[in-house]
């Protein structure tokens, strides 16, 4: 459902970066791109010094990062930050509020799950990367409700090969050849696995990425993009809960254009596809990608409306199923859907395949995998069961909310 | 390490047809490659018809399977078993001795597992395909001692497009032209799970193939291949086991020609190398492709020994291990090596991911994965630790015989 050049990036992988691109192999020339965090030193590594070598290998594709004691109060460069009279520099310029509301969100969301949690709580990491951006990453991991719980931000600068630039937006002259075209990207990825059988798994991730080359850089007009997507995955259906989780997507939608809900539904489902088993992953939500074709300004209301809605839409059902009694039967069931989860995640989502093909910082990219996952031969619900529900659902996607 | 276009195919799938190929880029003209079964009709699709949806979408790549109650004498064209004159289609033929060999590997392997295990038994399908060939799966799930194990045989009559065979074998005249080229493929493989943290997991994969154009097809002269390997996985290392393990293997290769051991050992600790670890995937043992430059009799007597080296190579180590006392944070270490053994099949292996694209009967493809696996944040071994010294083998292959 995505251009076959200039796609989405990650949808469910939390280190996403918000760059689009298609496959790694349009990408071999982004020698400058520095969309990943190379290796951090550990105790594994100190003695033989491997890390040098990973780092040499793939340094065409990041630059490492470092690691940062505190959080800086923005991870833009400072000419973004300036007044240089170039609009997208100014503080209140789109990539800085976009920063300000995706750290609002991550501070939120992760407040939110500790206060629900009570016991858990989140670790931090942040990083910087010497040219500019950088991250915040943070995990909760073996609460008393969250199984394992990654927010993440990040803000890119990189540089995209001009190929995929044009083939992203094609220029009025076909004959113009631009060079390398820098671009920014930043964004906010989670993915959230609870204990409890009936408590399900949420996924959200919204980004924004601008090209920045020079004002009439001939070839490579300036241009902007919005995409995400929040998304539930439960072990068993209770049809309140989706219900529920569904309305508040479409609410979030409907505030901006009618046809949001429906389309991004439907994109939902078309994404989250594990084709191998002919199954979505769960139960959908909404998914965007490669929006510019709206007002700037009203497309960062709505990813600010839809990232502010994960709260509404999720915690509600944590509360209502985070003690629910569960039998060894119903865990192992949650732990082959997981097995899904990890089948989906490390076979099609663009953003952990990429990320783990260029070098991305891979405790932050496989931060979405469930803490535990199950595979069993040949399992098969018995019909009109309550796991067969749930499968059927995921095979045939319904309409929640009518 | 392989060749870009026709390298081998799976290597630790069980479900591995031992085609040569790329990608599955590479094989999109495969119109009529019987390589894959189709789906079952299970009760989850019964209903709503899906299994029919899926197999036409992907029609051109498999022909479907039928179940079969009973295993045929042998999964062989008849033409293949006939006196046509033609040698290949004797019943002393490499294909045939092969498919005899694998059979009886099957058998002798799965016997020994059930022998050492005690309760668990194995579950068989048994499938065919309308054009010709077919395969026994057998899977013994949560026994006493193996958590998982499968061991499976497929024979496969397929067609290969030109590009593919000529590529890996160019023709004298580069003009020729030759049509799509049938083949046949044979092989064995097995991924065995212990529960025991201390008893290591094996994989083992023997393959046979060869083209089977009309002799003298301008082109397309008859070739064949063989490939394979051995290679243990432990959580924990136990020098002796890894050294026995390694001995039984450098044995059957030395028995042939004493540059096997040491080029094969190297080929696998190359192949199982998952990349955005920087890790192996386990020990090692031997991994070979590709090999058709010695003589046919000698690699069809190669082969045998190594597929017959499984159980004195593995038996003796399980049956040490099994009972070893351990603690939860064993079992959990275990676990999170779990995680890497998918990391590595889902993402890098080549039979798993060329079978989950082509639509492969999904439970043979992923029996290879271990019945739970674990994944937790940022997670470092104690420098110094049994745990750490199994990780920095992984980083550094470490040469097992001196």
């Amino acid at each position: 459902m995505l251009p076959a050049i200039l796609s989405s990036p990650s949808s469910s992988s939390t280190s996403t970066f918000p760059l689009r691109y298609s496959s790694p192999s349009s990408l071999t020339n982004l020698s400058s791109l520095p969309l990943t965090i190379g290796c951090r030193r550990t105790s594994k590594k100190s003695t033989h010094n491997n890390c040098s070598i990973r780092v040499q290998a793939s340094s065409r594709m990041i630059e490492k990062e470092t690691p940062e004691t505190e959080r800086p109060h923005t991870f833009l460069r400072e000419s973004d930050e300036g007044s240089s009279g170039d609009e997208s520099s100014k503080p209140n310029s789109v990539r800085a509020r976009f920063e300000k509301m995706i750290r609002e969100v991550q501070d939120s969301v992760c407040a939110a799950l500790e206060d629900v949690d009570g016991g858990g709580k989140f670790k931090e990491d942040v990083w910087s990367r010497p040219g500019g951006g950088g991250g915040i990453s943070r995990v909760l991991q073996d609460g008393d409700v969250f199984e394992k719980a990654g927010v993440n931000v990040s803000v890119v600068y990189g540089v995209m090969p001009p190929e995929a630039y044009r083939a992203a937006r094609p220029v009025d002259n076909g004959n113009t050849k631009p060079g390398p075209i820098p671009f920014f990207a930043a964004g906010v990825s989670s993915v959230i696995h609870p204990k409890n059988p009936f408590a399900p798994t949420v996924h959200f991730n919204y980004r924004y990425f601008e090209t920045d080359a020079p004002k009439d850089t001939p070839g490579a007009p300036r241009q902007w993009w919005f995409g995400g997507g929040t998304d539930l995955t439960p072990a068993y259906i209770f049809e309140e809960d989706v219900k529920h989780f569904h309305s508040v997507q479409k609410g979030a939608c409907d505030k901006f254009d009618a046809s949001f809900y429906p389309r991004f539904k439907k994109w939902c489902d078309d994404y989250f596809y594990i084709k191998h088993r002919d199954e979505r992953r769960g139960l959908g939500g909404i998914f965007f990608d490669d929006l510019n074709d709206y007002d700037q300004e009203m497309l960062l209301s709505f990813s600010t409306e839809c990232a502010n809605s994960v709260i509404p839409a999720y915690i509600p059902i944590i509360e209502k199923r985070k003690d629910t009694p569960f039998t060894n039967e119903h865990k192992a069931w949650q732990q082959l859907r997981r097995g899904r989860y990890v089948e989906f995640n490390l076979v099609y989502d663009r953003g952990t395949t990429f990320g783990l093909k260029t070098g991305g910082r891979i405790e932050s990219i496989l931060v979405s995998l469930p803490l535990s996952a199950r595979w069993e031969y040949d399992h098969q619900p018995v019909e009109g069961s309550e796991e067969w529900k749930l499968l059927d659902a995921c095979i045939n996607p319904k309409e929640w909310i009518c």
